[in-house]
């Protein structure tokens, strides 16, 4: 089903078209005749116009939602960026299936269907049902010291986020939220930031979850020396390079689910940091994808903000958060759903005999 | 049921106890206990632990939804402010009835009990099914020359909406949300909001559901005369004062609706610019109401944003939009869901097994 081939990247890239502008413009004027004042509705008619864009005749469609959380660990943790051991990200995932997590308590309530895949943790889960077992490599090796990954373990892991787009579209799935659990990742995000938007690392780089003011200048300290190591001579990085020496294994599933689900014209949903760190990959993979996406929030993570801008993604959300998992991600989704219901069942002036605004 | 005697406006405020900051630091240890690094749900946690502080030992029954949406007209659309004619507050009553207008796609979606109060309607609903009547006046006098109500007409309409405070108590609803609808209310607001937060008309004024350039500068001069002329020589004006001369009777039964869901522990969930201007109303009569109340969102209008300011309000969504209806407050209700299923059903580190962060 997969249109990757793990021999090219260019694979990846094929058949997204870009979202159409004429179904935009086809729903700016339907919400134009709804009974509110013109554009009244604020964002929510942006997304909504948006929405129609992506999903074209299928708009009507009843909306039917996914969280897909790609784990795995990094190797820069041995240089002490983050205030929890490896470890928690493996206890996370077993907490993401017994439902006591964040984003499983979010995903039952607002009915969002969770999907947990190990792109690369390191430990086994053995017998544990319910995590979908794609592991790669036991973690990413060190990027402050070598390249992350090779260039086989990138390409597999885009290849693991594309069978999960086209899971998502083949179970009938129309708005993903992509996210992501992997303890050291905002240390990678802060490099892939740096070098994607050509900011220095004192401002990409934030407190994570909850380092102390000693270890956030080591931290800054590790993200410049790494993407100096990496990217100090280069004028223009490649997008796969970048994802190769400073990414990690769930940042290139996302990456390619990303992709593929911008292929199947799915409405995706973009969490925190890591994973529009993701995102900003995979519009410099290609540019057509971004039309595909809607930022769910804005994290408290400074290189959120930086990524976003970049993009030129405005959140639906800024509630102070850093948590990832996704959890931002299906905070919007109720948004989305209001959006469409609005442009759907909403009376027009016409029919429910209400009078226009004078010119 | 109600404890409003309309002889006296000071039995409003009887029995408004402030909000537990016991309870309130009860639920913040918790919180801190819970599967995710220390403050990492943001306002989520500041909202739960509100919630919290409200609803005390109630705290774990499930949430029960209400919208009161109380509609008026306003006699000072005689002096051209609206884009819309008088005659659509009546017909937007319809609409919501009809299920068409925004606010009745919305409760409908996300499970809120729709309740449209006819405060002032300039108009006869006669056999129309759905509508509580409580019609005061047939909307305000013109309060660009005159008082725009009686102080028996101000009485009455607070305690209309003290009733509906009682109503959504004795249903069981937990958490309710003030709109309104009311062509020419977001004149009387402006006008409240300069006496209240003491800032120019230009300032405090926008151009409510879409005028021109040239009927927004008339819009600001005539704001600026109706406060100057009844309160142009007031050192301090009561907010019963500001209420019965600049207000609407939409205003005033929200002003009573609020007071009275405070004394009744209910959550309060404040909409835009309208509802803001009667919550701080509520707030200069009763300054224990404000801990009971949730900023749904900022809309668009420059004046929301003072109020919201002057409050120390901090709204959960900024979406741009300027509709009414109890739309933003009731948008955010989902997030107030969220916030307290995560407060409810997270797993503690403990219980989880996940290892905690370092010192």
């Amino acid at each position: 089903m997969s249109n990757v081939n793990p021999s090219t990247v260019e694979s990846l890239t094929h058949g997204i078209e870009p979202v159409s502008e004429s179904w935009r413009a086809q729903a700016r004027r339907r919400l134009d005749t709804l009974t509110k004042p013109l554009g009244s509705l604020g964002r929510l008619e942006t997304i909504a116009a948006q929405f129609v864009a992506i999903r074209r005749e299928r708009s009507h469609e009843p909306m039917h939602k996914g969280v897909f959380i790609f784990a795995a660990d990094h190797g820069v943790t041995a240089e002490g960026v983050s205030a929890y051991p490896s470890e928690v990200t493996q206890q996370m995932v077993l907490n993401f299936l017994a439902g006591g997590a964040a984003i499983s308590v979010l995903a039952k309530l607002h009915n969002v269907e969770l999907a947990v895949i190990n792109a690369g943790v390191a430990g086994d889960f053995g017998d544990t049902g319910g995590v979908l077992d794609r592991q790669i490599a036991r973690g990413t090796r060190n990027l402050r010291r070598e390249a992350a990954m090779s260039e086989d373990q990138v390409l597999r892991a885009l290849a693991v986020g594309a069978e999960m787009a086209d899971v998502a579209a083949i179970a009938g799935q129309n708005v993903v939220a992509i996210g992501e659990m992997g303890i050291g990742n905002t240390t990678a995000a802060s490099a892939i930031t740096c070098v994607l938007a050509g900011v220095p690392a004192s401002f990409a780089t934030g407190r994570g979850t909850g380092i102390s003011c000693e270890a956030y200048a080591h931290k800054i300290v590790i993200v410049q020396a790494s993407v100096e190591k990496h990217f100090g001579g280069t004028a223009a990085a490649s997008p796969f390079e970048i994802l190769r020496c400073l990414g990690g294994l769930e940042i290139a599933a996302m990456v390619g689910m990303i992709l593929e689900a911008a292929r199947h014209q799915l409405v995706i949903v973009v969490d925190g940091f890591i994973s529009t760190a993701a995102a900003a990959l995979a519009v410099a993979i290609s540019p057509a994808s971004l039309g595909y996406m809607i930022a769910g929030h804005q994290s408290e993570e400074p290189g959120h903000r930086i990524l976003l801008e970049h993009l030129h993604l405005y959140p639906l959300l800024t509630l102070d958060m850093r948590l990832g998992e996704g959890t931002g991600a299906v905070l919007a989704m109720p948004l989305i759903e209001a959006a469409m219901a609005l442009y759907t069942n909403m009376a027009t002036f016409a029919a429910a005999g209400v009078s226009g605004a004078s010119a």
